[in-house]
């Protein structure tokens, strides 16, 4: 087996693994160093470093401090990597940790963190999905069973000092249109609980003042949560410092497009078996300013599907110009809508949709003023029939079976 | 064969074809009327009813009426159909019409209708493509070759009277909140140029004057340029009026998703071999309120992609918040500079993205503030390889060859 | 449109079309003649020249004379074509003639063919399908309806004189072994129905009494029915005399692996839109002996198969020395004894097996003594559920309905 | 993570693990016993229990003894199972053992074993695979690289008495009709060798002087290897005994349809998860034979094959009447020369024919005399453009590296 490079103890504090760090920032130390050409594996906690544990309470979902994530394993150095160059990743293999066979999937209080469907559903809610070889399910969501197209929500290189202030700049000018909208409209540096790996002391302090939050998708790919970037997929990401600083972690098991739920995915722990290459300059050479890939010629695939169409014109009738997002979100409530017939709870179906791999299209952006987008449910993930039929709908489930939810205190 | 239940003649105007309209109004009368289960055939101008021409010129593409789109076969009474049920339409077939093997793809100077990526293709500019059974080329844009995905733009059903209203409303809302702006906001009733198919006289004109533009796809359906409502697949209508009233139109040989080059797909006249059916009550039983589908399982496939990544940080470094349209348009971006590279214009590749079955996924709209779309380009469409590699790109085109552009009068 | 190089009249017979043949000579006079590049259309006959009828009888499958089969159309001329060359076939499309929208299956009588397994059903039967767009299904054998996988059975090019006694000679030595078999192990030349195309007079005689049988595959391509060599795909033909001389025809709507019911896939009259190139030298260059070709990225697919084993044990227990044809008739009795428990005559699940696109795998040819070969059912061409449960199978069909059968006379 | 019921130590010989045994024998004492819905891991030796080494010689290959093989861990008792009974097997997953990530394959010398193309490839050969997460190259196969379809190539129930002797009995049928035959007709029974699991002392000895050979797959499934029986996939097993007794081994990392290679696929050590329930009378109620499966959702797909034909006319010109095995024989060698032009040895072409996910179809057998078979080779493993063109083949290869060859002595 090719050497772990990082290890994660899940019974350990993530703050206590000096490989691990959440925030980004150019000073963080690089554990490991690896010549290109190399393959190794890295381990991860799961995004909040173990605080959503297996069980039937959404009370951490509700109760989680959002400041501490993602735990990331890394930053790795690959020698002779140099600002400018890409970074060829081929992500060889993905699985859980052997001690961990399972994952979570929820929706956070509006109150702390929110999420995509938030004004539907206010409120923290929680679903635990085993793992069962290549194949989920969970307790909390019954009739729906699939296998697991697994990956890692976030993995990226170490900004520059100046991509790191053109990201805080522009978030921070953001954030301040609307500084009491709750939640926010974006996440600023935050010293308190940042973990900045090796770095100690007042150069810990420093970078931990101006560290980019791991929050959004930026330049360099990070926090994509892209159900695509699957094992067996591989990445080109820029370079921006010497040595590139790969880091990674947010594993998922499976996702839908979107992951709408927020609260996740599947969320686990696991670990990566990973390759790295250079391509020497190639972002000029290839016009590169975001990572691109290609996907893996292994994924759980589905000839079938159940389509919905969403348009830009919101619940309350309100009517959007061109807006994909608000398209999607009609999209996914008249998915909701559907499985609810079938005798999902509004949340269920909720969940089935940032858990499954369903698929997100952006169908027409020219149309004004509306947008159209479609989401793409597999039907086989279902254990019965959700076709529509000349007579109407089965009532497979009696609503016995309900998603954890803990109200705001 | 099945019968043809309505003819159109390319070298007549749309105009004086009656079985023909360019509006959405309940009050067009049916032009033919069929039983639930029967299968028949319709065919269909191309959207601008034969404006746009086989030439080497873009001048026609600057100088279109666009109050004149979308020329749609119909409306078809159903036997039977009331407001509530879903009417259940299978894609038998789809064909171009046999004297007219080709199909346009353009841009519209930002001054006629504009577009995705008006900002940077300001003018008229337009590629023609040439049909060789499945597959189709292009003599204005080299080295690409794809079997089409063919499908209709538009399909839908009547509205009600009240349905109607609700869309005028809402449109002329937003249209007001800035009416000088070019291109509107939205495309408002227009009696001129209206074609309310066998309506005469002043029933005409008053339909004409509320008629809903064929713009916008809606709950009806209608214009949602969805690349995968294609031939073989099975669509679930909402149905408002007694009848139906079913119409469709503007018919694409391939699209890639978003339709983002707006002066079309590669678009056609053609024909439509379709079956009907109904599900009674069906809206009530199954939750719709916009139509649902499920796809054909003949349709070109290909594993093989190369992924761009965009977020919502716009060209000018803006920041926004957790927009896909401005995440799809940096990953459309991206992928025009990348296909430079290999020697396309810009606007070839521009034409490319708004052509071939490329798929654009939402792949992330919770990560604040940061939305993620993905741009899936299929590399079997090239006659190169356009992978990624160590030597960087080769240049496969000198350039000699350079779609039409019209600049504005 | 191309040009229709062949046209055929169905009502016409197909002797009396002189740019037909219905046997392999290299003396068939060319009847059209094309520049590689070329691309042009070309009808055909149904293989048996519309022997077979739309009816409810299979005593035309009983009482045919197959020493009439098959008439192709051709052969067709290519400019520069020289021995030794390949000859590049795409497959631009191919459809139904429009007045002919269906196509006929059936099983010979063991007394005139048999076939596949004429031991377990010895008796002329038929079932009609009817062509609904890219879709068929039949009045006789209920429950399944499937897109069609368009191919033509047989195409090929003429062979040199050399390569025709090779046939004619090493056919005659198998024949030999057993002449008085019925059926005979090999078709010999037959003079009498020979439909020598433009030959005439003497020159006619003499060709049609040493014509070869178009019934076997062999090194030129020729029958092989290959439901993969389908719409879209693209095929490098050896030629063997200066022309090539392109000959195709045995339209299939579509076609189980193995053509296991002999009296065809099912079996239409249509047309050939295909385009034609040339590499030079191209047989030594590649060391090519037999055609070699890639199939369509337009087809059917079907993710969710359900797959029955047989090894080469026979029904009566002998045990064979991996042979692949007894594995796979063991395959297919074992599938049709499963369909049986749903309601299915046996004829009916045979029918289906020769009809729909299911796979045959070879899958082990090693593990002496057994071969095994798999059949690969799409679980999805059922309107029903076929998938084995605890509950065992349900008998969704009560008989009524059953396919025509001719008794020997 | 589940139970790991039986483990395997590949230092220790698979003759000293009683859990382990390489005859079929309804003695044979169940190892464990698990409940119906149980999942749990077991582990395998490779098929030669660890015969075969990692370096460059081939003279295990040559010098193995046959008579030892297949080391199959189990038989598992399945709580509640009864002759007549179907046992439902989950694949849940399947991988190599962590200190073993290699595989080998090769070709037995015609003096030992032989294989599908011994006429052509006579001696003993070898090549190793080494496994990069989900993927393989050979240091002995330059050009290819290709993910995994990993799977048990042997796996099944024990057989009841009754089923032995018919085995036994037909095998020596067989084998009687030409006992001197080099490689033999069939493998029969053979006490010295046999490890007949738990047993001991006289009912050792009278199992072992019975105890059916593990090479040939028979009714209940046993030596199939099939390459589509992989992880994801589930299989309904025949019970012929109480408890079931499953056993496996044999797993493959991946292997083309046919296992042409026969001194395996991609052999290897490893481990399955899988579950197992039960479909109580199952055999009577779906009237089941053999094995019946359904594939995985989760395998390498590729879209893009080179399809090579062959027909039942040997390498000597020898007309043979519908032999399927003979058809594909020349499908290969057809594939062997083509690729040859490409750089490869003869021996390496047969290797990636025998590893790669390659199909063999049965394409046609009833045009007598001859039979069609088809072998589908995915273009995408190799590193290099194998599509041919008018340019010819390029030489990508050198001949510089070679696989190990060991004459016979």
């Amino acid at each position: 087996m090719p050497e772990t490079l990082i290890k994660v103890d899940l019974t350990q504090s993530a703050y206590d693994n000096d490989m691990v760090h959440n925030r980004w920032h150019p000073d963080i130390p690089m554990v490991a160093t690896v010549k290109p050409g190399a393959d190794f594996i890295v381990e991860t906690y799961d995004w909040t470093g173990g605080f959503i544990k297996n069980n039937d309470s959404a009370d951490d979902v509700r109760d989680i401090d959002l400041s501490i994530v993602h735990f990331l394993s890394g930053p790795i150095g690959v020698e002779g990597a140099e600002p400018g160059d890409l970074l060829v990743v081929d992500l060889l293999d993905i699985g859980a940790k052997p001690e961990s066979q399972w994952g979570f999937n929820g929706f956070f209080s509006k109150k702390n963190g929110g999420g995509f469907l938030d004004e539907h559903f206010p409120q923290a809610q929680k679903s635990i999905w085993d793992f069962e070889g290549m194949f989920t399910k969970s307790r909390h969501v019954p009739g729906v069973r699939f296998p697991g197209l697994i990956h890692p929500g976030l993995i990226g290189c170490l900004p520059d000092p100046k991509m790191l202030e053109t990201w805080n700049t522009r978030e921070k000018a953001l954030y301040d249109t609307n500084p009491e909208r709750v939640p926010a409209l974006a996440t600023l540096p935050f010293g308190p609980t940042a973990h900045m790996g090796r770095l100690t002391g007042e150069a810990k302090d420093a970078a931990a003042a101006t560290g980019a939050r791991t929050v959004p998708p930026r330049e360099h790919g990070g926090n994509c949560d892209i159900k695509d970037l699957s094992r067996g997929s591989k990445i080109y990401f820029p370079v921006y410092v010497p040595g590139a600083g790969l880091s990674m972690g947010d594993l998922h098991f499976s996702q839908g497009d979107g992951e709408i739920t927020f609260c996740g995915a599947i969320e686990m722990a696991g670990w990566v078996h990973l390759k790295v290459e250079l391509i020497k300059d190639g972002m000029a050479k290839y016009g590169i300013k975001n990572p691109i890939f290609k996907p893996s010629p292994i994924t759980p695939k589905f000839d079938d599907h159940l389509i919905f169409e969403g348009i830009s014109v919101d619940e309350h009738g309100g009517q959007h110009y061109l807006d994909v997002h608000i398209a999607y979100r009609q999209a996914c409530l008249n998915a909701i809508e559907y499985l609810k017939k079938f005798g999902y709870s509004g949340a269920q179906a909720y969940s089935i949709l940032g858990t499954a791999p369903v698929q997100g299209h952006i169908s027409g952006v020219v149309d004004i003023p509306n947008a159209c987008a479609t989401l793409w449910i597999p039907t086989k993930i279902f254990e019965f029939d959700i076709n529509p039929g000349a007579d109407g709908p089965t009532k497979f489930l009696d609503g016995s079976i309900q998603m954890p939810l803990s109200p705001d205190l």
